[in-house]
């Protein structure tokens, strides 16, 4: 889990949630219980949980609706990556053996739908219809996002087209994240949509600095090669950047065909690196953190506050 | 649609039904859209969206939420069928080709998880949590036969568990359309029991019958081979029948392992329609209509009560 002393008290609440995501499974398949144990142990930092967790309690929510939104969210999260990693064919995920790396795909399939299941189900839980339909329309916006990715590759997008795609991929959940808990909270309304506006922000934050971690990172601790994405043909942040500075550079968008060879990739992975393209990347991220806080100007002050601005910094400073 | 007298007054209900089914649709990606109206052009008999409009105009529910919830149970019944084509590379369903036979796996996985997201909204918009429990409750069950039929072949089951099997494969989503329906009722909660009975029982009949005309069926009209299950390796009633009265046929085992010939496999299937395990399959699936009748003695009288009951014999007698 997460090992920063700042949020040290969540870490009780954290335990509940992820034996949460586990429960109910008594009685179903051996092979998918096996399954379910296999993801859960591949952990992550359970930053959606954590902000739910802060944002719900500053704002008065009941713990278990808490528990169980949380469990709901990062479920729904485990459940798009493990379709996610299938149709990558990514064999590691974390450092860690995808489903998809020893299981058959209908199998795969088959327990991503599984753990929709379980997070309709705890989602429904919290009682709220608000909720309810918020985290379905949130599904239908990471689905969509990776439609989109799917079918309209091989181009070197815009900014703007690239921050539209994490919000779809990633700043969708960390907002439904933020808001829901907001929403299930007796906390006056006009908190719901500042809740949203942090969690947006933040997710936009954390992934832009994944995708610059994809280009510094250590390949070791990222648990895929440097320059994954653009070696699958997605552009990244720091490929845009770097596109818009050197339209002259062919590879860039060889590499997004598919045609580039591994040799010119690992070059221009190196002058993207070498370019300001990364700064600019990081520089954007700390702006959506500084947003991020200042949504929460209104919020009444406790720790839980505290913590949530902390985390921006934490988000940015990551591994870097 | 459905083309028979009976229940042609549902017919402007049910256009409702499909036109929901693909509402808010708008915005999302255009190869995607054409994939829900290819699916949606496939349609089918719409027995499940029938069985909660009767339930439901029986015990006096809401026309807005009865639309509401036979559409999102009918996508949550095709975005399984979606992932299902996928999972057994079935290329044709109903005569029609499956999305899978001109999609790659990837767009075919992300269109059901969408199908599933757009269940989930509609489910959530009747505003009852105890629906959207239910509604998740039940994903889980098929999803959990899905895998269990995956991972448990090669044996001729008991015929407790072949009726286990078809209660979470099919029967535990005809259940749902009427005792949803009942729940979203004015109507008083004993109802709620015996709808779900109605329907638990109506879809086994349904799932026997689907089973018989596998084996007996016209080819073009059945839109895949006949004994397609069996040449699968899926055991239905009729080959569990007759293994009870054959247990020296050593070709049936055989085929469940997926080495018998073509020819044997032939063979084999000509000997299950000339024994006596197709009447006893018809004959156990009048029996559930009949328990299903039963269970609707103290419905209030009505037209809707008059079809729910003819809604088994149509089903007992369809296409034999």
């Amino acid at each position: 889990m997460i090992d920063v002393d700042f949020l040290s008290y969540l870490e009780e609440k954290l335990d509940k949630v992820e034996q949460r995501m586990v429960s109910n499974a008594d009685g179903y398949h051996p092979d998918l219980i096996a399954a379910l144990n296999h993801l859960m142990s591949a952990g992550g930092k359970r930053i959606r949980p954590i902000i739910t967790l802060l944002m719900g309690t500053l704002l008065g929510a009941e713990e278990e609706k808490m528990i169980s939104l949380s469990a709901s969210i990062e479920l729904l999260h485990t459940a798009t990556l493990v379709h996610d990693d299938l149709i990558d064919g990514a064999l590691l995920r974390r450092g860690n053996p995808t489903l998809n790396s020893h299981w058959t795909p209908a199998a795969t399939v088959l327990t991503g739908d599984y753990i929709f299941a379980q997070a309709a189900r705890l989602a429904a839980e919290i009682g709220s219809t608000e909720a309810m339909s918020l985290f379905a329309e949130t599904l239908s916006i990471i689905v969509n996002g990776e439609l989109s990715q799917l079918f309209d590759r091989s181009q070197v997008p815009s900014r703007e087209d690239y921050y539209h795609r994490i919000y779809e991929k990633t700043g969708s959940l960390f907002a439904l994240s933020a808001r829901a808990a907001a929403l299930i909270s007796p906390a006056d309304r006009k908190y719901i949509k500042l809740a949203e506006a942090y969690g947006r922000e933040i997710g936009k934050a954390f992934q832009i600095v994944d995708d610059v971690l994809d280009f510094t990172g250590d390949q070791a601790r990222v648990g895929k090669p440097i320059g994954s994405d653009l070696r699958h043909g997605v552009p990244t942040l720091p490929a845009i950047y770097y596109g818009e500075q050197h339209p002259d550079d062919l590879v860039l968008l060889s590499c997004l065909e598919g045609s580039a060879t591994e040799a010119e990739a690992d070059a221009l992975i190196q002058r993207i690196n070498a370019s300001g393209a990364i700064q600019q990347s990081l520089e954007e991220a700390r702006h959506c953190t500084e947003i991020a806080v200042k949504s929460l100007q209104d919020f009444p002050a406790a720790r839980e506050k505290d913590s949530l601005e902390k985390l921006g910094s934490f988000i940015t400073d990551r591994d870097l």
